[in-house]
Parts: C-alpha cells; sequence; structure tokens
C-alpha cells in the first residue's frame, strides 16, 4: 500500500516548537502501524526568505502540491516587518491557499469545559459553545485585481483593492457550509454585507438558491456581518454553522476563537475541490493562532491547536475517523487532569511548557 | 442672533419615537432660554420611501445641506427588503454622509458603570471601559467604483465591490483621531489588514507620517484588523482611540458597542472638514443601534443613545460644552436611580417605557 503523504511547513516562531510534538506523535502512530505516514519538511514564511529569499520556494510548492496533505505551523514576525512586499511571511500561506486551490476554510469555535473561565465572556455565555466557521478563502479582496499603490498626478498615492466573487465561488463554498451544517445542527447564517456591497447581494442571492433548491432541509439565516460580529459577543450560542467571504471571516472566526478562551487549543482546516478522478481534496490543516514571536524558544507554546489540527487531517484527508476522536479525546482528557501550559492557566495554576503537554497528550493513546 | 438649525430625520422602526424625545428636551431647552434651536423636520429611509419613492428627497438633502447639524434616527426594516437596491433605506444614510462630506465617525464605547452586568463580558473585563473608535465613513468599499453585479458570457454572475483610499483621505481622517487622542489618554491604534491589502499597506505608511511629523506626543501603534477584533473581546481596556477605515470601522464598533452592554446607550458623531471661511463642520448626529422594527411601537426603546447623539451635537457642532456635560450627568443620574428601559434590565428589575425613559432624564436639568 503506498504511503500516506504528509508535506510538513513548520514556519515561524513557535511554529516549529509545536511541530515537533506533532511529529512525535506521528512517529508513534506510525510504529504502532495505526497509520502509515511518510513525511518531508519544507520551509514556509520567513524561515523561506532568510534560506531562499522568498516566502515558498517553487521546490516546497512542488511538494506541497503532491502531498496527500500539508501541516503548516505559523508564519511572521518582527523580523521580517521590512521585507519586499512580494516575500512577506503571508505571501507563502497566501500562495499555499490559491495554489492548492483551497477555497474551503473550516473554523470551529469549541469551547471546552475545562477553560471556560479563559474565556473573558461569562461562564454560561461560552460553556458548550460549538459552532463552525466555512470561510471562503481563495477570492474576494484577498485576491481581486486591481490590487494596487499608484502614484497621482498630483503627488498624492491611491491604493485599490478589488473585492470579486462568481456565481460558482459562492456555489461552491455553500455546498460545504450547508454539508457540514447537515451533519451538525442544520443551521447555517450567511454573513455578508448586502446592504452596502454587491458582491453581498451576490453572496445572498447565491447562497438563497442553493439553500432553496439543495439544502431544503437545512435552516438558512441571512445577517449583516456587522450585525455578525456583535452577536458573537452578545450570544454566541445561536449560531451553528456561519458561512462568509474571505475578508469578514478573517475577523469573524478570529472573534470565534478569541470568545472561547481556547485560542491555543483551536485547528482548522482548508480544503479544495475533490479531485474528479480520485475524490481527494487538496488540503492544509493549520492551528488558528498566529507565530507569537514573544514566546518562540520559551516552551510556553500551547501545542494542542497544532496536534488538533493534525487530528483535523486524519479526519478530513484520511477518514481516520475513530483515530481523530482517540485524539480528541486524549487533549480533553489531559485538560480534565488539570494540565495547562501558560496560555490557559488561570492564575495561580501550575503550568507545564510544549513539550511536557505533547508528551501528556502521547500518553493517553 | 440667527438662530441655530437642526434638521430632524427620525427615519424608521424606533426611530421616530427616541427622536421625540429629542424634540421634548430640545424644547425644553429654548424655552429656558439655554438654546435656541430651529427645528426642521424630513423623512429618510423606508419611511422616505413610501412617501416618494426615493431613500431620501432632493428637498430634504437640501435641508441637510443647509442644515447646522442634521439628528438621524435610524433607518430600514423588513418592509423594505425589496425594494430596488439603489432605493433601499441605507442608501439615504450612505448619500447622506458622503454628499454633506461626512468623513470622521466618531463611536464610544463606553461602559456605564450601572450597566456593567448587562454585558456578555466579566464585569472586570468591561467596567469603566471608554474607548473612541474614529472610522473613516466616506470613502473605502462602500464608495470605491466599479460596483457591480455584471453576467459573464457562460450566464454566471460576477460581482465586484472596489476599496479605495487616497492619501489625503487617510490624513485627514488620522488627523481626527490625533486630535482627539490628545484631548483623552494619548494613543492611537490603527487598524488594517497590511498583510493582504495593498490599502492597508498605505493607510499604514501614512499614518505612520502623520503621527511621527504632526503628533509626536500622541502614542502610536498598529494592529491588523482581525487582531483587533479579538483583542477588542480579550482586553478592550488596552485601547483608547482605534483609528480604521469604512468597513473595518463598521465591524469593529459594533463588536466595541456590544461589550459595553450599553448598545442602546451609545451615540455617534459624523463630522465633515471644517469649512475654509467659517470654520464649521457639516455634522449629522446619529445612535449607534439600528431602528429595531420588531419593538418599534411597543414603547421598549431606548431613547438615551438618540438623546446622547443629541448632547454630542451640543458639544460638536455648538460648542454647548457645559450643557452636555449637564445632558450626560442627568442620563448618569437616571441609571443611577436604577431606572430601566427594557434592553437594558437585568431578569427581573423593573422596566419603564420610552416616553418615561425621556422625562425622567428631562426632569433632572
Ligand atoms: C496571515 C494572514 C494572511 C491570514 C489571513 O488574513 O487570512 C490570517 O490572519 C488567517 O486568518 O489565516
Ligand atoms: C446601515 C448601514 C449602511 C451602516 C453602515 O454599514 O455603515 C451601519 O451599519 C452603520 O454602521 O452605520
Amino acid at each position: 500500500m503506498a504511503k500516506n503523504s504528509l508535506f510538513l511547513l513548520p514556519g515561524d516562531g513557535i511554529g516549529p516548537e509545536i511541530m515537533a510534538e506533532v511529529e512525535t506523535i506521528i512517529a508513534f502512530l506510525n510504529r504502532k502501524g495505526l497509520t502509515d505516514f511518510s513525511l518531508d519538511r519544507g520551509l514556509v514564511g520567513g524561515s523561506a526568505y532568510d534560506a531562499h529569499g522568498v516566502a515558498i520556494s517553487e521546490a516546497d510548492m512542488a511538494k506541497a502540491l503532491a502531498a496527500d496533505a500539508v501541516l503548516f505551523g505559523a508564519v511572521g514576525g518582527p523580523k521580517w516587518d521590512g521585507v519586499p512586499y512580494d516575500c512577506r511571511p503571508e505571501a507563502g500561506l497566501l500562495r499555499l491557499r490559491k495554489d492548492l486551490g483551497l477555497f474551503a476554510n473550516l473554523r470551529p469555535a469549541i469551547c471546552y469545559p475545562a477553560l471556560a473561565d479563559a474565556s473573558s465572556l461569562k461562564r454560561d455565555v461560552v460553556e458548550g459553545l460549538d459552532i463552525l466557521i466555512v470561510r471562503e478563502l481563495t477570492g474576494g479582496v484577498y485576491f481581486g485585481e486591481p490590487k494596487e499603490i499608484v502614484t497621482l498626478e498630483n503627488g498624492e498615492k491611491r491604493a485599490v483593492d478589488t473585492q470579486v466573487y462568481t456565481t460558482h465561488e459562492i456555489e461552491r463554498i455553500a455546498r460545504v457550509a450547508f454539508d457540514l451544517a447537515k451533519a451538525r445542527n442544520g443551521r447555517v447564517s450567511s454573513a455578508e454585507k448586502r446592504n452596502v456591497m454587491k458582491s453581498g447581494v451576490l453572496w445572498n442571492q447565491v447562497v438563497t438558491k442553493i439553500g432553496r433548491e439543495e439544502y431544503a432541509d437545512v435552516k438558512l439565516d441571512h445577517i449583516l456581518a456587522d450585525n455578525c460580529a456583535m452577536q458573537l459577543v452578545r450570544y454566541p450560542k445561536q449560531f451553528d454553522v456561519i458561512l462568509t467571504d474571505n475578508l469578514f471571516g478573517d475577523v469573524l472566526s478570529d472573534i470565534g476563537a478569541m470568545l472561547t478562551g481556547s485560542l491555543g487549543m483551536l485547528p482548522s482546516a482548508s480544503l479544495g475541490a475533490p479531485d474528479a478522478a480520485t475524490g481527494k481534496r487538496k488540503a492544509l490543516y493549520e492551528p488558528v493562532h498566529g507565530s507569537a514571536p514573544d514566546i518562540a524558544g520559551t516552551g510556553a507554546a500551547n501545542p494542542i491547536a497544532m496536534i488538533a489540527s493534525f487530528g483535523m487531517a486524519l479526519r478530513y484527508s484520511f477518514g481516520l475517523i475513530d483515530l481523530a476522536g482517540k485524539l480528541d479525546e486524549a487533549i480533553a482528557r489531559v485538560l480534565g487532569k488539570g494540565l495547562r501550559t501558560k496560555d490557559i492557566a488561570q492564575k495561580g495554576e501550575a503550568t507545564v511548557d510544549t513539550r511536557a503537554m505533547g508528551a501528556a497528550i502521547l500518553a493517553e493513546f
């Protein structure tokens, strides 16, 4: 049997430290015969810039395209604030998303019961929260052209970004959201600004049509994006699946994550379209949190979001549902036992470092 | 002495009910000789559409342009969901902003101590919160061209919105934020997505330059808009003035407002550039909340945001700082006494209706 291939892009800051914990887990699973992963590693972000002068090399792009799944750590840091725009760390991530066609970004916002008190929101507002934000990831203002800064005759500058959406881009991400809602609580809230943006008008029309024609069993609501942000803060449990565009998804999913008090715990999956022949989707898995350069190298990083991202890979790319479930349970158990990295500890609680947290999760297997 | 002219646009939903309370207060102040306002009234939003088939008539636009200040209630409601795009209720507000040149939108997010428990956030996270969001209001994706939906050859539709910012648009809103910060705690946080948007790159550069060259005494930070949303939820007291563009400002100011538990209490001001000859700014004042069609006509509307918006008019358009202060104190006192409209009542607390709240505030004068 052909091995399943994983391409690891740890990136910058705490990326390599949290990825190391995943590597340990993969080695264990392979040894036990539970998985049969072949691993390769590459550079992305600032670390790629330092080595190759670009945010990701062509060789690593080719490997990402060939792999069954990409595990991505995090990119960026003050060290690269001054690099040319096209080489900034984020450009590596954006190119991966675009060239792999990863149009569907799944961002669960789950409040781990053991951590409800770590939220800035009242316990009853977030306890048991389990919502999923489905964000369009390869369109909108992130990639639309023109995207430029020009100098005008009077010496002023004029910057332009372009938000573009076509019918099929909206249809395919809507289907992802509706399909996921069917396996959850059967509700989709579609967020846009149709009162101001033409892309919001089209978004609203297309989502309505797909909902009516293909998912009569899913309850669809439309909500203005600004109100959605408000409602996430006011009463987040009203939502099941939130469907939204690239830019609103960026902001709304960060709010969702922060509500839970579990930012260092939250994974995400970015998926492409199923291949016509094989049915396989290109996929990239990454934590919702960033590269946290301020704590890199201190052992304070929480590896759980990265480990849970690997769990999503087991589930979505390799169909290893049971194993993914075991990994999630292992995480819940170490939390239940009171293990805390610094980011999720309450005042006075003892903390463990990145390695100890990774090892504790492994020990639950 | 020429009277000061106020043009009232109550709008839809609860708009007329909350505006009526302001009218009562103005009549009282005029009678006492504390002010000398001449009032005129017009239609905007759905009510203008019902009367004239447009979101605001040319006659009312002319009156808005001629007035010293506009007081605006709220627009919109399900009744007008199906009207042509250019006539939708919001179009009236957007035209007012654009044609009056109201580029500077000031949205305070204040947590009234008496209401800290009404927030979904923990009391210590929001108690005493006092931040100001300065939102650019006449540029960006709200007004950039092209803004259209076209049908492609293959029958698909393609929607485009365009985010545009020029140097001077950013400079003038930055100066407003820096000036306001000087009179507060001397800190500006400028939020954009420079890692993805060229308009964010230009925004960052121009704000940095204005800060360095003209406001060396104000502390300037730059924050990515998605992180800003997160930080507002995590620890909002870290901010003093947040400076941001039209679209991010729409979302971030709604988050800010919702944090406080005082959404029904928060006013806003939208200001134009000072006239070269008279130094006067065009101005519109409106509550942060919407038209709440579900409670219109029930007496449940909270008039405080509308009354406080009139307070901002006293302060910013007419220099009546003492009187504005008295109005703010009156509001704080009725809250201190325990008066609550439904939106700000805790479970079990007695409530008063719109009129009783307005009358109680007036009685404090
Ligand atoms: C790093 C950045 C380009 C990225 C984005 O804006 O999409 C990040 O904020 C995210 O949400 O994944
Ligand atoms: C009504 C709508 C057009 C408006 C906006 O998007 O600016 C509103 O949400 C606001 O924030 O004032």
